[in-house]
């Protein structure tokens, strides 16, 4: 883990959903000593005192006490959530206090930010964590979970320097390696690499499953199957609203892969082998290059 | 390893193509004392030299000289050379010998099979191990490949018992399990849940590494586009000979599946989020419990 030269100190690090993300954050900060307080909100206090008695979190709160004296609001909601959170958290916000968030999606997340908090909004450093596990809830939590891992900055204009440092210290401090995106980018880079292959692996086990020979197919489906069809079994709530909250760049990536498809059609139409191999040999070189060279980062995540 | 309780012994099995398939199964048959003497055929001198000294054939030989006196000849050579091999060996079958073969694709193996043997047909016997690891060639070949493997047998309306008897008891004594399909039914099963797999993922690399911002897009992508992507880094032109051979059902299922999409596509244009997570919704839990009830033999899989 790389900490950075001057560690940050964050005396009071607000929680807002300590699931996997949120409790890997509150783990990474503490076993850094680089906060005093962790305080947890969320909507299951079961969840709150299964947090606390793990020592994740060090008092469970209400969005409105929590906001008192904060140094950091790190929002690990699901992104749906975002403009009701902000919108509640307004009236109690502090002039010193800097938001972040851990949403997958950032354009909508940043419209929801401006909508809620108006000018308040230049507090709020919009940012993607780039690190997950198939599993879930606050007992998934890992202090390290952010080793090694990206995340992506997209600061607003608004934004000064000193907060967007703040949040970068505190993810270099978990670990992680920051970068900066335009929100733009951002979203056109995730619907690409992540939110279109979610919804291709969906429609694809949607298909197989809705055959009237469904259970013959899935009794011959073997290696192939189980590696496309892994993300299919994400959580069916989390991907909807990035679907819709990512919605434009994912028009976007879609289009061009449903004209993809129509030309590989036409190419099996007519019974062009060459047409297909040099796709094909285009994207084995590009997947096999992808995979030497990522083959420490892969190895190291979850 | 279930050997059938009256074990087959098959004095002299050809291999044609002695890769990781042909060279798996003739080390099975020899681990189970089934086979006389393993005779090697292919087109690379150089590979067949490695297959003899690995152990793994006993000869290497002209297809016609190996035809001589062969209980069975299995092909194993990509299904784009069954043509030119049937047609290569019609001449010097002998009326006792059994043909089979371990193609992707059984209708185009079964038409390329009728039109090269004529009448002889009836001695060929269309099979497909659902079998495979990364690694390629006779060095990547394992006497246990097929343990726990599914086996299926498409046999033709001409053959007689006794030669499907005769594969079936083969692939039995490998240690796989063999299953019953007519060719269409196979090639309709496979295509979508392999076939068509393949063909989505090779898309979605090649959209990638096809974009302008391709090199940021790849180096934010993450375990979904990993997994996802895996099976676009098979072979080209194994699934450019696939795609073309089992053109009818690819086309089939490839509709589908664009239906699928521009019902999606509807969808997050409508920011229709509960029709969005119906389908995921459905996929997500029919991936779960294909995977817990595969779990067992995913593991023992490749």
């Amino acid at each position: 883990m790389t900490v950075p030269a001057s560690a940050p100190f964050f005396s009071r690090v607000v929680i807002v959903g300590v699931g996997l993300i949120g409790g890997s954050l509150a783990l990474a900060l503490k076993r850094a000593g680089a906060v005093g307080t962790v305080v947890g909100v969320g909507r299951s206090q079961a969840s709150l005192e299964r947090a606390l008695k793990l020592g994740v979190i060090d008092e469970a709160a209400t969005l409105e006490d929590a906001a008192k004296g904060a140094s950091m609001i790190v929002l690990c909601a699901p992104v749906a959530q975002t403009f009701a959170l902000l919108h509640a958290l307004e009236p109690h916000l502090e002039p010193a206090t800097i938001i972040t968030d851990a949403g997958s999606t950032k354009s909508d997340v940043i419209m929801a930010a401006k909508t809620a908090l108006g000018d308040k909004a230049a507090q709020f450093v919009p940012a993607h964590p780039i690190a997950g596990r198939e599993l879930h809830g606050v007992e998934a939590a890992l202090d390290d979970l952010y080793v090694g891992k990206k995340v992506v900055l997209c600061p607003l204009q608004e934004n000064t320097r000193i907060d967007v440092a703040g949040v970068r210290a505190m993810w270099e401090t978990a670990g992680a390696q920051c970068s900066v995106m335009s929100a733009v980018q951002h979203d056109a880079v995730f619907a690409a690499v992540s939110h279109l292959p979610h919804l291709l692996s969906y429609a694809l086990v949607a298909q197989v499953a809705n055959a009237e020979d469904a259970a013959l197919k899935l009794d011959f489906a073997g290696g192939g199957f189980r590696d496309f069809t892994r993300i299919a079994a994400s959580s069916p709530e989390m991907w909807r609203d990035i679907c819709v909250g990512n919605r434009e760049a994912m028009l976007s990536e879609l289009s061009t892969y449903q004209a993809m498809l129509a030309h590989l059609k036409t190419l099996i139409e007519n019974s062009n082998g060459e047409g297909l191999e040099r796709i094909f040999q285009r994207a084995s070189q590009a997947r096999q290059q992808w995979g030497a060279q990522r083959a420490p980062a892969v190895n190291a995540e979850p």
